[in-house]
C-alpha cells in the first residue's frame, strides 16, 4: 500500500473513533482535530468526564461495529454559512471556520447518517476498505487546543493503525523490543551514563561503565586510523570570531554556536567550536606544502558544541556536546577518487567491526538551489562538486537516497543514517567533498608543474560521534556488548565468603592479560549473585565453591545459556582472550 | 651573599653605568631611572644619538675605569629648593621630584666628584666593593617614560649583573642553555605545536608530532590509573550556573570562567568548567553509596577552560584550555591518610618514570585567614582540614614550603612545583583534602553503624597538564624525547633512490612491532638527510646503501654519536623494543 493510502485509512480511522465516541458519550463530547501520524491517528476531544482505561475496549468496540456497517464516507461541499449552521455545537470546528480565508472553498465528510466532520479529506470510499485494517488505542494524553498552553487543555486518543492486524501486531512487538533496548533507559540501568537537571540538558555524564566503552572505542578507532595513514592532531575547543568569520560559520551557522561573549560590548568575542574544520587547516597551513606531501590525512578525537533547543535533546543520540573521530584529507584531484573510497572503506570496517553494517543506510546530501543564501560558493562550483560526488558514488556502486537541502554549507555529503529503535533515523558517519573552505584559507600546494593550486578536502567521520556510537550499540545488542567492549567482562562470584580468597587470586590471574573483572564479596546467596550479573549484562560468570577448589577448576555460566563446571581457568582464559583478540561479535 | 646586599650592589651599578653614560656622551644625555632587576639592572637615558653596539664595550670599559679608581657613593638629605636646583638640567628627574608629596624627606648619592642622582639608596659605600662583580651589557631597548606611550620613547641599557664573575658566566651560559630548550621556540621548530592569532592566544594547535607524544602519555597515564584502582569517567565541560552557585564556583571564581550568556537577557547561562570536581561529583551521588564502596577513586582525562588575560599566556605551559589528569578520591576519614599516600606515591611514579622527579619541589598552600571572603567554609573547618593536611605530610616525611593564600578557595593543597627553563615555577601537580564541596553536594554514604556522613574528597593530578607536561619534556630534553615518547623513533635513510623499496620493507617490518618509523625518500644527499633527521631530534637513523643490502643487515646512527654498521635487523628490533618497554630515559 502506498503512504498516501495509509495515511487515508488512518485519517478516515480517526473519524470512525469520532464517531464512536459521539455513539458513546453523547453530543456534550466536543471535537478539536484528528489527523493521521506516523504510526496511526489521533482524535482530541473536549469531554466533561475524562477517558478511563475502561472506556477504551468500548471505544475499540463501537469501532469495530461502525467498520462492520460499511458505513459510507461522503464529501460535501457547503458554503461557510451551512457549515457554520451544521458546526453550531461545535465551538472548536467554529473557531477553525472563522479562520478561514474568505472564499476558501469548505468541504465537510459524513460518516453515515448521524455523523459530519469539517474536513479537506480525503478519505476512504467506505468504512468497509478498513476491515483488514489493524488498529489499537494506545495511549490517552492531555493535549492543549493547538498546542497552546493558554488555552484548554483537551483530551487527545492516540491509536496505532496499520493495512493489517499483522503489521499493527509487528509494529506493537517492535516497541515493546524497543522499550527493553531503548539506550535512554537501558543506559542508565547499566550505569553506562546519566543525566542531572543542575548541569542541564544534552549534557550526559558518562559513568565508568559508559567511559571504559568509549575509552576502548576510542582506542581501536585511533589505531585503526593511523595503521591506515592518517595523523593525529589535537586543537582547541573554541576561536575568536575572526575565524569563523573566515570560514564562514558566523553567517552561515552561527544560531547552532555557544557565543563567548557579546560582540557589541567586548573587544574578543570567542564562540565553541560546532565543527573542526578551520581548526585541523591549521596543521596543514603550518608549512608550504607541496603535491608529494599529499594526501596529508589528519584526524581527531575532536569534541564539539552544538547550541540546539532543550526540547530536542534525548538521551546519548541528540546532544549538545559530542566527541567524534573526525578527519580532514587534503589531496589533488587525481588522489580524490581513491582517497574518498577509502574514507567509506574505514567507515564500513567500522560499522561491520560493531555489527552495524546492516543497519545502515546512505544518503546523498545535496544543496538547494531554491536556498542559495543557505551555501557558500557559486551554482557552478555545487554543480561541480556534487557531479564529482556523484560520479564517485556511482562508481564504487553505492546504493544512495538523495537529499536535497541536507548538505553542509561548504558541500555536499554522503551521510551514512542509522535507525534507533524507535524507528527514528540519525546521521552516524559522514564523509564530504570540499574545496570552497580550503580556498576560504588560503590553502594551497605547489604542483609538479610550479604552480600554486588548491587542494581537495574530504571532511569525514569514521566511526561517528562516540556518545551516538555508544547510543546504537546498547540498542542493537539489548546492552549485552559484544566482549571486547564490555565494560566488565567477567565477574567472579564465591558461593560463600570463605572462597572470596580464591576469587581474588582468578581476579588477578585474569588480570595480568588484560581482563576486566570484578569479584561480587557481598554478603547475598550465590542465586543472588548470578541474576544481578546477569541483569548488568556480564558476558562470563566464573563460580567458585568447595568443588571448584578441590578440582582446581572453574565453573562458567556464559551470557548465552552457557554453563560449564571442570573448566581449567587457562583454558577459559585463552577463549576468552581469543573472544576479544578477534573482535567477536554476539 | 643576602638577596638585600646583590639588588644594593646591582642597583649602585646602575649609577656607575649612568655616570659612565655621561662621561661618554656628554651632559646632553638626560637621565631617567636606574634600577635593579631580577638579574642585574637597566637605566634609561634620553639621549640625542642612539647607542650601537659598538658603543657597548666602551660603556661597560668606562665602567671598569669608575670601579677601578674606588669612587665614595654617599647620601646627602636635600631641600625641594636645592633638588630642583642640582637637577635643573634634567628634566625627567624634576618631573619626578614635581610628584613628590610635601615634607617627604628627598636625598641623592653622589659617586665620585662628578655625579649625582635623585635617589633613596641604598648603595654600596665605594665602587671598590664591586669590583669582584660580573656585569654584563645585554641590550639596549627602547622603553616609554613611566612605562606610559603616550610619554617620549627613551633608551634603556639593560644589564645582567652578580656578585663574580663565575655567577655571572654561570648566568649566560644558562641563558644560552634555555634559549636552546624553550619550549616556545623549539617546540615550534620540531614541529610539536603552533598558535595562529585568529584563533586566539593561550590556545594551542598540536600538530601530529605534539598531538602523538600527548596521546601516548594519556594512554600510560591512564592505564597506570586503572592497574591501580582508578575508574574512569567522562563529563561535560560546561553547565548550567545553577551547578557553579552550589559549588561555591559563581561566587568565587567567576572571573576565571568563560561565561555563555547574558545572566540579565538570557533564562539559562552556561559556563565553562574550570575545574572538574562537581561533574566528577555527579557520578558518586549517581546511587546511594556505603562504606563498603568506600574509597572510590574516579579519574578523568578532562579538558579545562579558564578565562585569563591574554597577556598572561605562554607556549603550553599558560594557556586557556588544557588537559588533565583530573581524579577526585571519596573515602572515609580512617582511609585518607593511606588514600593521600597512594595519590602522592602515583605523582611521584609519574614524575620519575618521565625524569621530572628531580626538578620538582613541594608547597603546602594553605588558605589566608585575613582574606576569608575568597573561601568557602569556616575558620574551624580550614584549621582541622590543614592540621590533618600538615599530619600527612610530617608523617609521610615530604619537605614543604608553605604558601599562604595559594589554596583553592575549598581546601588546602599540596603542589608538586616545577620550574621552566627560564628558572619560571609553576604547579605542575596538586594534591588536595576537601570536606566542604562533599557537604554542598550532599555527597553521602552510610556507616557501618547506620549513619549517614559526609565523606573525605581527596582532589588530585597524577601527572598535571598535558600542554604543561609536554612543555616540560621538551626543555627538559631539549625535544630529544625518551624513545618511548618520540613521535618519531626511527628516520630510515636510503643513499640513493635505489634503496628506497628496501627501506620501505624495513619500515613495514618495524611497524610490525608498533615502531614509530619514517623513510626520507626525498631526492637529497645522504649528509643532509642525516642532518635533517638529526635536527628533528629522531633517537634512531636506519641508512641503507649497497653494502647493506648485500650484506642484509642496516647501519644504525644513534642520537648519542652512535654510528654501528653491519647491524641485523632483528637485533636492533630487540634493543628499541626493550627500551620502549622499559620507558628508558635519555
Amino acid at each position: 500500500m502506498e503512504k498516501e493510502e495509509i495515511m487515508m485509512g488512518r485519517h478516515s480511522l480517526s473519524h470512525v473513533l469520532a464517531k464512536a465516541v459521539k455513539n458513546l458519550f453523547g453530543e456534550e463530547v466536543k471535537l478539536g482535530i484528528g489527523p493521521a501520524i506516523e504510526d496511526g491517528f489521533y482524535y482530541d476531544f473536549d469531554s466533561p468526564n475524562s477517558f478511563t482505561e475502561e472506556d477504551i475496549p468500548k471505544i475499540e468496540k463501537e469501532m469495530k461495529k461502525i467498520i462492520s456497517h460499511a458505513e459510507p464516507l461522503e464529501r460535501k461541499v457547503i458554503s461557510k454559512a451551512e457549515a457554520e449552521s451544521l458546526f453550531k455545537n461545535e465551538p472548536y470546528k467554529l473557531e477553525l471556520l472563522s479562520e478561514l480565508a474568505d472564499g476558501e472553498e469548505i468541504s465537510a465528510y459524513t460518516l453515515g447518517d448521524n455523523f459530519i466532520d469539517l474536513c479537506r479529506g480525503p478519505h476512504v470510499e467506505n468504512t468497509s476498505k478498513l476491515q483488514n485494517w489493524g488498529y489499537k488505542i494506545s495511549r490517552v494524553n492531555g493535549a492543549y487546543w493547538k498546542g497552546n498552553e493558554k488555552n484548554k487543555m483537551l483530551q487527545r486518543i492516540y491509536a496505532y493503525a496499520f493495512p493489517t492486524k499483522e503489521e499493527l501486531n509487528d509494529y506493537i512487538h517492535m516497541l515493546e523490543e524497543a522499550k527493553k533496548r531503548d539506550h535512554n533507559k537501558l543506559g542508565r540501568e547499566l550505569e553506562l551514563f546519566t543525566t542531572v537537571d543542575y548541569i542541564g540538558q544534552g549534557l550526559p555524564i558518562l559513568l565508568p561503565k559508559g567511559a571504559r566503552v568509549i575509552q576502548l572505542l576510542q582506542r581501536f578507532v585511533e589505531d585503526e586510523e593511523q595503521k591506515r595513514g592518517w595523523l593525529l592532531t589535537k586543537t582547541p575547543f573554541m576561536a575568536k570570531s575572526d575565524l569563523y568569520k573566515i570560514s564562514g560559520h558566523w553567517d552561515h551557522y552561527k544560531d547552532g554556536m555557544f557565543i563567548l561573549g557579546d560582540e557589541e560590548k567586548d573587544k574578543e568575542v570567542y564562540a565553541l567550536r560546532p565543527m573542526t574544520c578551520p581548526f585541523q587547516y591549521q596543521a596543514y597551513l603550518n608549512k608550504a606544502r607541496s603535491y608529494k606531501d599529499l594526501p596529508l590525512r589528519y584526524n581527531e578525537t575532536s569534541t564539539l558544541f552544538r547550541n540546539e533547543a532543550s526540547g530536542e535533546m534525548h538521551g546519548l543520540i541528540r546532544v549538545r556536546q559530542f566527541t567524534i573521530s573526525e578527519g580532514h584529507l587534503m589531496c589533488t584531484p587525481e588522489q580524490l577518487e581513491d582517497e574518498f573510497r577509502k574514507c567509506l572503506e574505514l567507515a564500513n570496517y567500522m560499522l561491520k567491526t560493531l555489527g552495524l553494517y546492516e543497519d545502515a543506510s546512505y544518503r546523498f546530501s545535496q544543496w538547494d538551489p531554491n536556498n542559495k543564501e543557505k551555501y557558500i560558493g557559486t551554482e557552478k562550483e555545487w554543480n561541480e562538486a556534487q557531479s564529482s560526488m556523484e560520479r564517485i558514488l556511482n562508481d564504487l556502486g553505492v546504493k544512495y537516497e538523495i537529499g536535497i537541502g541536507e548538505a553542509a554549507f561548504y558541500g555536499p555529503k554522503l551521510d551514512i543514517q542509522i535507525k534507533n529503535v524507535w524507528g527514528k533515523e540519525d546521521t552516524l558517519i559522514t564523509i564530504q567533498i570540499d574545496q570552497m573552505l580550503a580556498e576560504k584559507f588560503g590553502m594551497e600546494y605547489t604542483d609538479k608543474d610550479g604552480q600554486k593550486k588548491t587542494p581537495y578536502i574530504i571532511h569525514r567521520t569514521s566511526i561517528g560521534c562516540y556518545e551516538r556510537t555508544l547510543a546504537y550499540l546498547i540498542e542493537k545488542y539489548a546492552g549485552a556488548f559484544p566482549v571486547w567492549l564490555a565494560p566488565v567482562q567477567v565477574k567472579v562470584l564465591p558461593i560463600s565468603e570463605k572462597f572470596i580468597d580464591r576469587c581474588n587470586e582468578v581476579k588477578a590471574e585474569l588480570e595480568k592479560y588484560g581482563i576486566r573483572v570484578e569479584v561480587d564479596d557481598r554478603d547475598e546467596k550465590i542465586g543472588y549473585k548470578i541474576r544481578s550479573a546477569s541483569s548488568m549484562k556480564i558476558p562470563y560468570m566464573i563460580i567458585i565453591g568447595e568443588e571448584e577448589i578441590n578440582s582446581n577448576t572453574i565453573s562458567l555460566r556464559g551470557r548465552r545459556n552457557e554453563n560449564v563446571s571442570g573448566l581449567k581457568l587457562e583454558d577459559f582464559i585463552n577463549r576468552i582472550k581469543k573472544e576479544i583478540d578477534d573482535k567477536v561479535l554476539n
